[in-house]
């Protein structure tokens, strides 16, 4: 059984203890990684010993200067301590030595499956980043601009620019705090949802070329071919959020993304909807699943057939 | 000569009078719209009469149920308020009749050139809805939902959805507040930054495919041809700030779109860059102007020769 824990419990736990390592979960993204780089941050300036666990994919876009906070291999940490990390599926693969022995997990994830001895969990905050935030206020009342920038990162990168539903006026009012405080927002701004790569902007013009729309434009098509992802040398990394492309069109209900995967063979489905369209019911029928908003599946079939078997048996979750 | 007003002072203003006229500036963006009705269901709130006036360019993206502000053509108003409008030359082309008899001018735009009786001018908001919601505030310490949205519409869409440089600390702390009160945030978001019309994402499309890389990927340039626009079906609304599509590419330092205006041999130029490079200069050289990092120019001339042009005398304001 994990012990639940305030936010001011944590922090009196943080203050009581020392020797931190910060874990954080595979492909950490900003919320991840500057949750970890906060707080690792922040209880340094509080005169603890503070590292995050060395993992390959933290990006230097969402915490620069990591290797100041990387662990040195001979460091023994005391107490282990996981940001953003619901459960162990979402662990990077080289912390086997570790996984059992969490302390304390901080999280926002209302499916958080309580592996640590301590839990601080409030799944109504809309980023890790708001939780961190509010715990080293509890320690010492204030944080650094450097701390500003991890935490300001962390609640930017989940809320898509304090774009989604997730935002709330807690996150609003964070924000505003943390500007106070010296978080270069403009620059992190810019950085993290002004500027696309030159890959990103060729294969977004080619899928815009490329796009669909039937049922009146109720239901918009993309398509994205290894061919597209090779002429235009689009990594993982500038396909993120691709699949926002088709629903985010003014009158369409329903938005499909059909990717090839490893070969023309082998495609991948994302569907977006608004509310009273389920996209779960829709990739259910071929044997994904997902959230009533956003759902996928995956078949060994190439695009145009999955395309076809889509367009048949849509206009029954469309009512029309 | 203009007598300055705090927003105490604006409020007791409004608190102490009746019957107003509100008129905002031509092409109504959000912040104008939206602060213009959140005035007007404000005071009517608060027990005054209180009517915008009829502006044809008003779009009901901005200001749902116009039709409940907009003044009867019998109403006679006893003060004529301004919101979000500097100066004479921003006035809608109707409203001469009262162009020199405005009461009380509202608004953030430094280059205010105090026309009006009353000035309440706050040149560090970010929207001039930041003004308004103070005011309100002021005036009654409380806002109904209903004017929560006019206000949410004013600060995101003049802080692209917060993300723009004139954000502050202020702006965030406000749009928190606005959220208490009930604004609908996510559906404003959704509205007014995640959708875009089939002809946007088309010539975006277009655009993406036609970009040109220079000097080593540190000038960009898109092109808009007179054919792009009628292909795609694009409105002006559609092309509102496509011009920092080239800037938006990573290591781009300098972004340029060369737009045909009325004819082949019509251009229009707009440059973008970061602060190292001075745009108003670039463009100074064409007989145009603008800011150190938002410029442009036109010429009677090809696309074609005005990209010549540039790519010529571009090297020694890139210091390269």
């Amino acid at each position: 059984m994990s012990r639940i824990l305030t936010i001011d419990e944590a922090a009196n736990w943080f203050k009581m203890n020392d020797d931190y390592l910060i874990i954080t979960h595979r492909r950490p993204d900003g919320d991840a990684a500057g949750s970890a780089g906060a707080l690792a941050q922040g209880l340094r300036e509080f005169g603890k010993n503070a590292f995050v666990f060395e993992n390959p994919e933290i990006t230097p876009r969402y915490l620069p200067y990591i290797e100041n906070y990387i662990a040195p291999s001979d460091y023994s940490p005391a107490n282990i301590v996981t940001v953003d990390t619901a459960s162990h599926e979402m662990f990077p693969e080289n912390i086997d030595a570790y996984k059992d022995s969490i302390v304390l997990c901080i999280d926002h994830h209302a499916s958080n499956s309580y592996y640590a001895s301590l839990t601080c969990l409030e799944p109504n905050r809309a980023a890790c980043g708001e939780l961190i935030y509010e715990i080293l206020i509890s320690l010492s009342g204030s944080i650094s601009q450097e701390t500003s920038k991890g935490l300001y990162t962390a609640i930017v990168s989940d809320t898509g620019c304090f774009s989604y539903s997730n935002t709330t006026a807690q996150t609003l009012r964070i924000a505003s705090e943390l500007i106070e405080f010296g978080a270069p927002h403009t620059e992190l701004n810019k950085l993290l949802f002004r500027t696309k790569t030159q890959s990103r902007i060729k294969i977004e013009g080619m899928i815009s070329a490329g796009l669909e729309f039937h049922f009146g434009g109720i239901v918009a098509i993309s398509t994205i071919t290894g061919k597209m992802k090779e002429d235009s040398g689009a990594t993982e990394d500038d396909l993120d959020d691709i699949a926002s492309i088709p629903s985010s069109i003014e009158g369409v209900l329903c938005g499909i993304t059909l990717s090839e995967l490893t070969s023309p063979l082998d495609c991948k489905a994302s569907v977006r909807t608004v509310a009273d369209i389920n996209a779960a019911d829709i990739c259910a029928y071929f044997g994904g699943g997902g959230h009533l908003m956003a759902a996928g599946f995956s078949l060994d079939k190439p695009i145009s057939e999955v395309k076809a078997s889509l367009l048949e048996m849509l206009p029954k979750h469309l009512s029309i």
